[in-house]
């Protein structure tokens, strides 16, 4: 299945010479989100990453990191923005363009030396999913690999990811 | 299985007097994740109510919207805050406690008489999925009917809907 014709190109969004890869169009397809879902799947069964939970960034990751862990049967643990997580957080900095952003999970979101694999929607800079990882690390989890549906390959951002699989669908 | 056992209440969150029923303990759970998606499912059905598509409102209604959607082999279409959706959208505001808040769907999300259901992952005042209702009257979709994994019933939200079956998995 052609995957990048269900996703749409949205010019100039969310400023002037931005290109945004609008994924509502491939979730709304009921035979294209089930193949996203299935083909990560397989790929994360192709390079024997199986976790015990699946790790999903805010917003986006929400809307195929919960669908992948019931796949594998494994639990979901969300990474949100600051003060949405009500138990104690570690929190992490991270770089953006211009300024700074901040992610948190729950200090007992998982036990040590779980394997878990981390999802998102796409992958631009790798800022997210680098601070992401660093979360994991103050855990202590054993990250498996990443998983993105888009990869926007001139940002790089697989160079600032640790050295573990990464599972991507369409590419930029 | 006892849905409630693993949700965990947090006092005076997100300010003193409220107690949040934090559902990360719940989706960290794989058993307790699985018994939730497939519960839902099964009262679903019982009930009737097979979408075309299912609508979830962001953020933690992503959480358990497309992993239903993918179940009835449905599609999802999510409805988000103020700015995130990159193409025309419908708009609605809506009351809160203090205050106001939007929310929004593209226009062109979903075609006119498709049949949906609304899914979040709590009913308290039930503005949030008035408003959501109300969106999708703007295009004009048939509502089968809402889920949600928590209602809290002494907020009486439910009074505040349209009238189609709610499904419901666990209440306070």
């Amino acid at each position: 299945m052609d995957l990048k014709a269900l996703i749409r190109d949205i010019p100039d969004f969310p400023k002037p010479g931005i290109i945004f890869r609008d994924i509502t169009t491939l979730l709304r397809d009921r035979a294209g989100f089930r193949y996203t879902v299935e083909t990560f799947e397989s790929k994360f069964r192709d390079a024997n990453l199986i976790p015990d939970y699946v790790i999903g960034i805010e917003s986006r990751g929400f809307l195929f990191g919960p669908t992948l862990a019931y796949q594998f049967n494994a639990g979901f643990v969300p990474v949100r923005k600051p003060g949405k997580l009500p138990a104690a957080v570690h929190k992490i900095e991270y770089d953006l363009e211009y300024g700074t952003d901040q992610l948190e999970i729950h200090q007992d979101a998982l036990p040590k030396d779980s394997k878990v694999v981390i999802v998102d929607d796409l992958i631009a800079t790798g800022g997210t999913a680098k601070a992401t990882a660093d979360l994991l690390d103050q855990i202590g989890c054993e990250l498996l690999g990443f998983g993105f549906v888009i990869e926007l390959k001139g940002l790089e951002g697989r160079k600032k990811l640790p050295d573990v699989p990464m599972i991507t669908l369409v590419e930029y």
